[in-house]
């Protein structure tokens, strides 16, 4: 790497992103191995390490592909899926199935049949219907299931509306208030082949304060320790998922994993000590954390437009469809001109994405040098729901992931090419 | 088809959807190739037959694969394209490529050589940016382009933000206050290899009333008078675009293509005849106007949950990763459980997505009969901008495409496999 072009350019885990959009092209999702593994090694130290019986599963929805679960495996997390395209790509990398929690509020039966053929480590029952049919499924399969119910915990965290997924009125989990969940778990014990261990909440996503996730674990303690009571049932583990918020811009705070798992375990202790509960195992799930800010896109800056005393629209070749973000939650991301970082930043634009809808606009009113065609854009934390929710909308090819390394770099999803997008045309 | 067994069940083009579901699988998009050759009809009789010298372009972007490429081109229309994708999958459907009209805010360099080496009908060219790009490339590989210019009419369209494109502060286009036109068609018009035409509006989407197309015709036609004025310059095509709205639920009125055509093409012959300018040609960009309404999306019921006092959840087997318009736009549908479709829909339930995000509800308070697992729900109007925006968010596999025609069913674009999900991982 020529040392006098990476003092003007953005290096990203040691790697001149410039040198990298040559390389393999834009809009191009870039991934750091580094940075990854330092969450997991984050989790491992503050986490799974400093208490006992406690496990870790990456949620894999924020991005996934073979390569990934290779890592996470590697790094001794587990994996968290919700459908069965997701426990497929799981199966196809070899992740062991015990290390596999799956979710979902509506599986499908064959999801449910390759799940329980497959002895997934898991599975988190979303509703009593579930409840039922895979129970059917356990014996017709002669396997048998262990499973955590998801709870709905009545909480209203702090975030946008459809991110938000802990309040009474969710698709998600059993509601708390009438005696539905106790039912179900005097039902559950009565089915042979269903052995239930515990359960799982999740309140939202990209929490940057644990207060959703401290007043949840309070309705799942009083919860346990009901079961106990009235049903001498014990809890053996306690799923308090993810949504573990990570920084998109100067706005947002830097939130370590200890600021979401100290306090909770903290609770965990106290109430169980106080109340005589045998401390259950306490599993986190991960996801936009892990990955989230391990990730940038590069683009391409092409046309420009200067409208007088109104804005100047920089257009970048990708946009919504790479990063459906900003038009689906007005997701704010900053982002610097990768050979220009280190030029004053004294003018301001707004990115455009190359699709045709007015909502295709990346960032507003983003602080930049002055920007020429040609120029490369990195925006950050990208990693968690850019290529996982990406689309071929205006028939835009989806684009390659490059994972870094301290300086070395290498193609783990290839781009996709005009022949791709009509595969599928009969 | 079992006629009792229809008289219960939804028909849609001469097809049982009860047994398309059956039959394909779901979730499954179905197209009516005979609503989309209706549309294309109405279109002939009451615009390109009853008006001299105009044209008609399907905005492809819609809804896109090879077979709708070669129905759209029997049926005498031409195709507009925004990417290289777009333009190529048309090219393998063997689209006469001077039907193809090119549209994009940033095309890049291999887009724009694609589309001149190929001798594509008409580029609209966004900005001056582009202008300059394309007389080189022109230049480069000895072709003339013909060209229109795509002016910001400063607009303001009742629709959506996102959706929303002829206002001043518009990725978009020209402007048109200042100078800034006319400086180009001057510039275009010493460009030896660059044929300037006309110019082109887009003022938004899903436009129930045409004021929008009426006041932006008016700021071209007061252009087009000043060019002839001031530089001398013929208009020869105007393109006004598409936008045109459809019926989603019961709160939008049915407009026929007269609605929006008529008053225009009207004020285009008085102005014209007024200020004696020969009268351009004129093209409109239909769209969802074609094909929404010819498509609906069959869902399986699979789990429900009813919160006492708050709703009742019934999900379905597929959601915002085939259809993310209810939680980009917040998209209203109207929908019918397809085999108890003569039932009384005495019930009032939110229809949830299977994907693990809250925002994932395709419809709030739908009315429909008693509800049960395994019924067919066939969501009305997702023939536009479903499939051509779908994802693969939580590793769900796009649905198949099938197409219907009086009766008949046949696959048009088969489903993705979970194999497709990772055949680019490396």
């Amino acid at each position: 790497m020529n040392q006098n072009l990476g003092q003007n350019h953005f290096i990203f885990d040691g790697c001149d992103t410039v040198e990298l959009a040559g390389q393999y092209g834009t809009p191009l999702y870039v991934v750091s191995e580094a940075m990854i593994k330092n969450k997991c090694r984050e989790i491992k130290e503050d986490f799974l390490s400093k208490y006992n019986n406690t496990r870790a599963v990456y949620a894999s929805k924020a991005f996934l592909n073979l390569e990934m679960c290779k890592l996470i495996t590697c790094e001794g997390l587990g994996l968290d899926v919700v459908s069965g395209g997701e426990l497929y790509t799981a199966l196809k990398a070899g992740v062991p199935m015990e290390n596999i929690i799956f979710h979902g509020n509506n599986k499908s039966q064959d999801e449910l049949k390759m799940a329980v053929s497959n002895d997934v480590g898991r599975i988190v029952v979303d509703n009593g219907y579930e409840l039922d049919r895979l129970n059917q499924i356990t014996e017709e399969h002669n396997k048998t299931a262990d499973i955590l119910f998801r709870i709905t915990p009545g909480i209203d965290a702090d975030t946008h509306k459809f991110i938000s997924t802990g309040q009474v009125d969710s698709k998600f989990g059993i509601p708390m208030h009438n005696n539905m969940l106790y039912d179900y778990v005097v039902k559950s014990q009565n089915m042979k082949r269903i052995n239930l261990r515990g359960f799982h909440f999740h309140v939202g996503s990209q929490l940057l304060n644990n207060d959703a996730h401290l007043n949840a674990l309070e309705v799942l303690l009083l919860l346990i320790r009901g079961l106990k009571d009235k049903l001498g049932f014990v809890t053996s583990e306690v799923n308090l998922g993810g949504g573990f918020g990570i920084c998109y811009t100067e706005e947002d705070e830097q939130r370590n994993i200890r600021y979401f798992t100290d306090p909770m375990m903290g609770k965990i202790f106290d109430y169980c000590q106080r109340y005589v509960l045998s401390i259950p195992q306490v599993i986190i799930e991960p996801g936009r954390w892990i990955v989230g800010e391990a990730g940038i896109t590069l683009y391409s800056v092409g046309a420009m437009k200067e409208i007088p005393g109104v804005r100047t629209y920089v257009s970048v070749d990708g946009g919504m469809p790479d990063n459906p973000r900003p038009s689906l939650y007005n997701a704010k991301y900053k982002a610097v001109i990768a050979n220009k970082y280190d030029k004053k930043r004294d003018k301001t634009v707004t990115v455009a994405g190359k699709c045709c809808e007015s909502g295709d606009i990346l960032i507003e009113d983003l602080k930049v040098p002055a920007v020429e065609s040609g120029d490369i854009l990195a925006v950050m934390s990208t990693g968690a729901y850019n290529d996982s929710m990406s689309s071929n909308y205006n028939k835009l090819p989806k684009p390659a992931v490059v994972m870094v390394n301290k300086g070395e770099s290498r193609v783990i999803v290839r781009r996709e090419t005009y022949d791709d997008l009509i595969a599928r045309d009969i």
